[in-house]
């Protein structure tokens, strides 16, 4: 490589960033050496500020910049309703969908006996605890339909299926989606739960 | 969006970079936040690093540290061989092929009547000025098979013919693709049967 070190290892760097590869960090780094007053100083000002101020909630795990996050302290959420998701990025699509109005709860994961994940690895012991703190009266277990997303599901719902309601999101065939890209897992579920029309 | 404004902010501009998008940007802010002490803030500092010291080479457009780049500054590259390319990613992408010995020319871009860029936008008449001061005995034009690389190819020819051997890489290279996307057995193949512009 012709590069210098330091623009060697921002390539390096940014190529093991979740989404991108060694091309598209090397074309993301010249578009940005090229913009380097408009784009690479101030996008490296805005890390330096998210990461002297970004951290995860206390409470539910959601990111934010203070201890207790924008969605735990909105009292019109305080609806007795929490939906259990996996990751940040998962909460961030139910808020893009708008369709839910109670808090969430991040558990940062699933369990996996391969990767030696269990409970206390999770925000599981939080979970409980928040039931009885929030009046929470429903919990649905918004986790992905893979092994170790339902694998987490019923573990959680041993935990506390006597104190709440539990529900889980519907499974069917996406809006828009075709059948012919479906899975037979999804048209499966989707044909045992029809509903007259 | 349940984070906050810088958050919100980074993502954004991680989403405009070349090869991202939205959801890609999210995945790599995430993951960035959750090792924001390890990754954060090293990607940061590396990028205001590289924001300060990052330059194009005064000779050749190549991108490094120094107002002439170490590819230039390299006597055993100075073969009277000159290789002319559009972007800087084309001239890693030879380099990573590890089959040119002698050294380069970045255009910058290829001449568009539909972008308008003629040839004072690109580095032509630097290109004409160095053949004679570092006396270039032949012009390899390594531009992109696509229409607007084929005619600044042409037009590049058309000011330098009579001065210097021509040559162009040779068939095999796929019609419309790019350097950057091809392997590196290609464009050496590609390279040692170069033929006569
Ligand atoms: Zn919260
Ligand atoms: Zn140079």
């Amino acid at each position: 490589m012709s590069s210098t070190k330091d623009i060697d290892a921002l390539i390096d760097m940014m190529a093991k960033l979740p989404g991108l590869g060694p091309r598209s960090a090397r074309r993301a780094v010249l578009h940005l050496i090229r913009k380097r007053e408009h784009k690479l100083r101030p996008l490296a000002d805005l890390m330096q500020i998210v990461a002297a101020t970004a951290r995860e909630c206390d409470r539910c795990g959601n990111v934010g910049t203070t201890d207790i996050c924008d969605i735990c302290r909105d009292d019109r959420r305080a609806t007795g309703l929490l939906c259990v998701v996996e990751d940040v990025a998962d909460l961030w699509a139910m808020e893009r969908a708008g369709a839910f109005k109670g808090r969430y709860h991040v558990l940062g994961g699933t369990l996996s006996a391969l990767d030696q994940v269990g409970p206390d690895e999770l925000r599981i012991p939080g979970l409980v605890a928040r039931l009885a703190e929030e009046n929470i009266t429903e919990v649905i277990l918004a986790l992905n339909a893979t092994v170790d997303g339902q694998t987490t599901a019923h573990y959680i719902a041993d935990q506390i299926e006597d104190r709440v309601t539990l529900t889980s999101l519907a499974k069917g065939v996406p809006i828009g989606g075709e059948l012919d890209y479906l899975d037979d897992g999804t048209i499966t579920a989707a044909l045992s739960a029809r509903k007259a029309f």
